[in-house]
Order: structure tokens, then C-alpha cells, then sequence
């Protein structure tokens, strides 16, 4: 009998390589935090002895969630300002708060806040776009989750740096002290098209090459963003990112709403990825990116929640849903996108935008044993025909019952092992009531009005 | 001080009348099943004892949601079969499974499971649609769950009946032998314009004029109906069944992806309701209703679920929260149909499609005590700006914590306080193991192909 770390059997093992696959009582084996076997449940137990056992006889085990696009410390503006223009909405509730309220300490709060209603829902890895990098990867490395941490880059002044030159003073000060961690990557974030400079994007472009890091970037997103640069660069923005070199199998294209023929082409020629953010598309009105189409050219799509501020959770799994119903009714046909692929889309397909692939993303042998357990016992999600249907259309994500990244617990039957939420969402209210004054005027009537 | 039944004080109470209210620190009254007062809980305790008292501290208390389209024992086929062009999936999945499934026995279940569902997420009155009208009507009463029965008018051959007069006898003993319920009400449900003749719908206007019943119908839900339609009757739908007599404020016309501006004016002018189900809407790929135009002409607009068989859940939050996404995107308005206007559409416009206003629908003296709790103390909502934006935009339903329906205790803490679900899964299981032939064909991979 070989002596193991842990061996986790579930009721359903869906590994997503390959694609439609249910393993029926099968168990995982875990070994120094990797993946080392997948076999028959009575197989393992006769041929190893783990340290630790855990079955799950209603559950689905599948990896965990890669959620490729966030700004986790906004989950600090859940809320406070919905249903408005884009631009009323920044000029005159986001960036205001942002103003008077990030610094290290409120995106420590905001970011762990984050973290824990990722875990919560079974997110075990997120790529994020925010000010003070250096922050967020330093509380999701102390939390133990994994991300692919972007470092800003951009025109705009903010108190993380006043121009573009201090944003990349801001990365390299990174690049070149930080400590290496098993759970932390790093990526450049150069805003969007219209708020970074050529000039800037060539230096993107030659650090990415240099540090071998991804380019994550809100690209096409809104239709005014592509009038913009037609009419100050005279091409789409997506033309000009390739001229200046961008466009790689390191590109993370965010949002992409907006695309023409040409520019699927381009995305299609140079492997870039495209992470799809539904409900933020939909409740900014941006638009409906042309999921259909670009699975039908190969394109890698992965999927992101986009920040709580505008969404208005990082719940992946009702994403996840939402994009699989949005494409059918976009594309006219019933039979697009359908369970399995959209939930590839949430784990290998998020893994292979963050060049990750070889170590998360699906149950195969090597890789970290980043994994989650869904249990689908309750009267919500009975009876079970399909387990792959539930999860993509069925699923709440209070259901996810256990996570592990690299053989960690780090939630347990729905409660999180290390984060102590209590005084969280007390450090969370104190920076909320600095917040609340750029929210939106509440309306409160008198009781006479009802009573 | 005055004796009451029940005090039921929330830190915010919505009364969804008048819009945008959020009363803080209020209490309901409530007396004999009704609603006694709302008033601020300082006076409240001063004025009234109350039998019981609940304080919620971390809640908003508002209105039972009104699920305005439903057939609820389609619960047994929850993902029976997904992803399929829509006559694929009737012809070789639905129809076939309900031909040999469906009977007192398997609704009284169904219904059961889709009750137990409902009341977890809030709803606390459903509009139904389905075969065994007199079985799904017993169960609603005994579980306690208001509802308006649909009587199923069709040429369609199922076990319920053989042909459209075979219907309309089912539905006649029904209404003149049921007994009065303070729960039940009941309605017509000719299926759909291309499964309903012309006779069968003068006699349905008869009978809904005579009775003073609600006409609730599946009406421009894809554009095949349309074509079929212009060919069969050289009219829209919609034309002909106001040809015929039937629109009027007592016509529920459901989903109405497919409406031009003659549709528009034809609802307006009638004072007809339009039902939207658009998580169904994008699942089948039937289309998008213009959810923008319709309120901007002052037509009442409900929302519904449709069936866990084409959904897969009965979760009106999510159907909500998508509602509100979509038309703003349809729109190309991020200011469209706002937080609070959602609401409306899941309580008091519910409540006017099915003519029970002056019962339900919003928290208002005299209206029964149908009420329900959400709890926002979890780290999932925090921090909370608006309750309203959180309902609307954040909430699991799982954080629904207690429903009250006449006053009566249904959920308490999560927990169903009269349904006893252990048994009913059991039950749902028996159902759906005699279905699992008729659904999509299961893929199990062998251990060789990943291990």
C-alpha cells in the first residue's frame, strides 16, 4: 500500500479533459499538492493508504474556477452606484471614491473581501487589474489562492501613480524584487486603448517579451472606444495593438463586444485570448461579444466576472449561465455553447489565457490539485439526469462545498477554513461609510407614505 | 396596548409602493392574516403586544415575489436534455417523457418539488400552466403556497386529454364543482396561438367573460410562430387573437420576444399583461422582448421562470437580475429599467397580471401577509449601499432567511418549516429514473482516457 497525502471520491469526477466526461465514483489521489492519480474509488482503496480521506457521495469534483478578469479591491463599491451612463458613473461616483479612498490598507480590505467570496463560490484562481498590485498579491499569496496579478499601466492620474511614467516605475520597482511564489503570477495591464499612449504600449510590448509576462487589456469593449480611435488613430483599436506588436498568444483581450471580420481574423492569426465578462456587457449596455463566432475560429475564450462594482458580484458560475444563454440567443441557434464547453470555458480555457495550462485548469495527472466539490443533493438541483447540465444551468454557488488549492482546504462543507469573515466585513463597513457619500442619494420616504 | 398576532421588524422594509421606498427600522404589523400597519418598530413596541415578535436585524422585509409563469411539475424533467434546437428537444426528450410519465402521482410530485424550490427563493405566488390543473391546485393548497391555476386548452393529444373538447370538459368540472380557497384562483390556458383553433378560442373569451377568469398564454414567443401564422391566418398572432376577442386587462401574454409596433399598440390599447421569461427567451434562442419599449407605453410587465425543463430553475432572482441586464443591453441604455422598476416587475406588476393587486404584490395596510426576508449580513453582500441595488443585482437566493404566506410561517431560517424534502427527493427519483430513457444520451468516458 503506498502512502499518499489525500484521496478525495466523489459521487461524479468531471475532469473537463476530455470534454463530456463523468467519472461515476471515482476517486482523486493528492500527493505533495499535485494531482497524482485518477482511479476507481475500490481501485485506490485497495492500492493506497492516504493520510487523509474524503468521500463526497452526492458531489460533483471537478478543478477549480479560473475567473480571467477582476478588480478585486472594488468589491468595496458593491453597489453603490447602479443604472447609470458609464461615463456619470465614473466621473461622478467611482472615480471620486477611488480618489478619497485607495491606498494599501482599503485594498487590503477590498481584495480579502474578494477572496473570500471567490472561494466561497469556488473561484481557485483569479487575474486581476487594479492599482497597488503589490497589495493584491500579497493578500492572495497570505490567503493561498492563485492570481495573475496585472500592474496598470495608463495615462490617468490616481493616487497609485500621476502618469504614465510612474505606473511603470510602479511595475519594474516589481518585476524586479519580487519573490518568487508557487501561487502568484504577474501580468501587464495597460488600461485600454484610449488611455495609454503608443509610446507606452511599445514599452509593454518589449518588457512582456523581455519578463515573458501576458498583456491583459480591456480591448473594444464599448462602441464609442472603437469611433475614438478610428477617428484619432484611423484604425480600429485592435489594428493598432497589432501594428505596434501586442497581439500574441501572451494578449488577454477583455470585453471584446465590438468585432468585425478583420478583427477576428487578427485575433484568430495571432492566437491572442479573449475573456468574455456577460454581465457586465449587459448592464453597462456595451454590447454582446460574438462568442459563437469566435469558438467557430478557434479563438481561446476564457471568462472573467469584471469588478463587484459593476457587475455586481464575482460569482462565476452565474456567468458561466448567463454566457451560455446569451450565446444561443445571439447566435439564433439553441445548440451554441453548450454545458460542457461553457464550463471549459471557466476552468482549461481561463487556465490557457493565463498560460497556466499546464498547471491548473482540469484533473490530469501533474497538476496542482486545485480542485472543488458541488454538492447537488439539495431539493434545488433534484433529480440529477446530467451533472455537466446542473452545473452550468442549475448550480447556486452556495452549493460549492469544498475547495483545495495545491492540496490546501480552503473552504469546508461552505465554511472557509482561514479567513475570518466576522471582522472582515466590519473592516469592509469602514470603508464603505467613507465610500457612501459618492454613492447614489438614497431615497427614503416617511412612514405616512405607506402607513 | 392593542393585542396583534404577529410584529415582524427588519432593518430595511420595502414596500415596493411607492417606488424607491426603504423604510428603516420598521415594522410590520401583522393580524388575523393581514397587514395591521407599517411603522417605524420604536412605536410599534409602544403601541401593540404582539403574540410573536421576530426582529431581523441584518434584512430587508418586502413583498413575496410573484412568479408569473410557470409549469411547475415539469420540475421532474430538470435537465432531462439541454442545448437542442427547440422541436428536437420536444419531439425527442419532453413529449415522449410526459407521454409516459405524467399522471396524478408523478404532478403531485413535481409540483411538490417545484413548491419546496419556490418558497425557498421567496416566491410566494405562482402562475401555472400544465396538466392535472385539479392536482397541482390540491397541492398548492395543502403546502399553503398561493397560486393561480391554469385549466390547459389545446388540439395537442396528451394523457390529460384527447382533443380540445376533451380539455374544455376538464376545465368545465373544474369550475363548476371546485370549492372557493383563499389561496386559489384559476385561469384559462389556451397553449398557444398554432395549437389552439379558432372555435376553441371564442369559447375560451366566452368562458373567461362568464367565469371573470384571467387568459394566460404562450403568445409571440418565437418568429416560426409569427411566419405560420402571416401563412395560416394572414395575421400576427396577436391580430387575430384581438380579432377574436381576447385581449383585454385580462390576458396574460407570455414571453413576446416577437413584437413590431402594431403588437405595442395592440397590448396598450387592450390594457393587455405581458409575462417575460428571459433566462427561457435565451435558452431556446427564441429572442429578446423589448422589455424598454413596452414600459415606456405604460404596458404591465410580470416576470416568470418558465419550467426547470427549459431554464433549469425556478430561481426568480436570477430571472430578475438577468431581466434587468438584458434590457439595457437591448436598449443600448445602461439607465433602463433600474433596480427598483425590477422589483416592481417581480411583486406588484406580478401581482396585476394575475388581477390579485388589492391582495398582493407590495406591503401595503388590508393586503394579505405574504411577506418575505432576505438576509444582507453575509460577506457575499457586504457592503450594502442600496438593499434595493443589492436585490436586484447581488442577492443568492439562498439568502432568502423566513417567507410568511397569510401570515403563516412557510420558511424559517432557511428552513422549510412544513415540506419535508428528504422524502420528496426520494419520490423525484423514483419519477426520474422512469424519464432518464427519454433524456440526452449520457457520455461517460473510461478511466483509461485520463488516468
Amino acid at each position: 500500500m503506498e502512502k499518499i497525502d489525500l484521496l478525495i471520491a466523489a459521487r461524479w469526477v468531471i475532469p473537463i479533459t476530455p470534454p463530456h466526461c463523468v467519472l461515476e465514483n471515482y476517486a482523486v489521489l493528492v500527493h505533495k499538492s499535485r494531482i497524482l492519480r485518477v482511479l476507481p474509488l475500490a481501485e485506490a482503496q485497495q492500492q493506497y493508504r492516504p493520510k487523509q480521506s474524503i468521500e463526497l457521495k452526492d458531489h460533483v469534483l471537478m478543478p477549480g474556477l479560473v475567473n480571467a478578469h477582476a478588480h478585486t479591491p472594488m468589491n468595496l463599491f458593491r453597489g453603490l452606484a447602479d443604472d447609470l451612463n458609464l461615463m456619470d458613473w465614473l466621473h461622478h461616483h467611482i472615480w471620486p471614491a477611488e480618489k478619497a479612498l485607495i491606498n494599501a490598507q482599503s485594498v487590503t480590505i477590498g481584495t480579502r473581501l474578494a477572496i473570500a467570496e471567490m472561494l466561497r463560490g469556488g473561484i481557485t484562481c483569479f487575474n486581476d487589474n487594479y492599482f497597488f498590485h503589490d497589495t493584491i498579491a500579497k493578500v492572495a499569496a497570505e490567503e493561498g489562492i492563485r492570481a495573475c496579478v496585472g500592474m496598470v499601466i495608463m495615462s490617468v492620474p490616481t493616487e497609485w501613480a500621476k502618469e504614465e511614467a510612474g505606473y511603470f516605475q510602479k511595475a519594474i520597482a516589481t518585476l524586479e524584487h519580487a519573490q518568487a511564489h508557487p501561487l502568484i503570477t504577474w501580468s501587464l495591464a495597460p488600461h485600454a486603448p484610449y488611455t495609454v499612449s503608443n509610446a507606452s504600449l511599445r514599452k509593454v510590448k518589449e518588457w512582456a517579451d523581455q519578463y515573458q509576462l501576458p498583456i491583459h487589456m480591456h480591448v473594444h469593449e464599448t462602441p464609442t472606444e472603437i469611433e475614438q480611435s478610428l477617428k484619432e488613430h484611423g484604425v480600429r483599436p485592435l489594428e493598432r495593438l497589432h501594428r505596434l506588436g501586442l497581439l500574441s498568444p501572451r494578449f488577454i483581450g477583455v470585453h471584446m463586444t465590438q468585432l468585425v471580420d478583420d478583427d477576428i481574423h487578427l485575433l484568430q492569426n495571432t492566437q491572442a485570448h479573449v475573456v468574455h465578462c456577460p454581465e457586465s456587457n449587459l448592464k453597462l449596455a456595451s454590447g454582446i461579444a460574438p462568442i459563437a463566432q469566435l469558438l467557430k475560429k478557434g479563438i481561446n475564450v476564457a471568462i472573467g466576472t469584471d469588478g463587484a462594482a459593476s457587475n455586481n458580484d464575482l460569482d462565476l458560475w452565474g456567468e458561466l449561465r448567463t454566457a451560455a444563454l446569451l450565446a444561443k440567443v445571439h447566435a439564433h441557434d439553441p445548440t451554441c455553447l453548450p454545458a460542457h464547453e461553457a464550463l471549459a470555458m471557466a476552468t482549461l480555457h481561463g487556465a490557457q489565457a493565463l498560460g497556466l495550462e499546464k498547471e491548473i485548469g482540469s484533473i490530469e495527472v501533474g497538476k496542482s490539485a486545485d480542485l472543488i466539490a458541488i454538492d447537488l443533493s439539495s431539493y434545488l438541483t433534484q433529480p440529477v439526469y446530467h451533472p455537466i447540465s446542473h452545473l452550468v444551468y442549475a448550480v447556486n454557488r452556495l452549493q460549492v462545498s469544498d475547495v483545495w488549492i495545491q492540496g490546501k482546504q480552503l473552504l469546508k462543507k461552505g465554511v472557509l477554513t482561514q479567513l475570518e469573515t466576522h471582522q472582515l466585513v466590519e473592516a469592509a463597513r469602514y470603508w464603505a461609510d467613507k465610500a457612501a457619500p459618492f454613492g447614489m442619494r438614497s431615497i427614503y420616504s416617511s412612514r405616512e407614505t405607506v402607513s
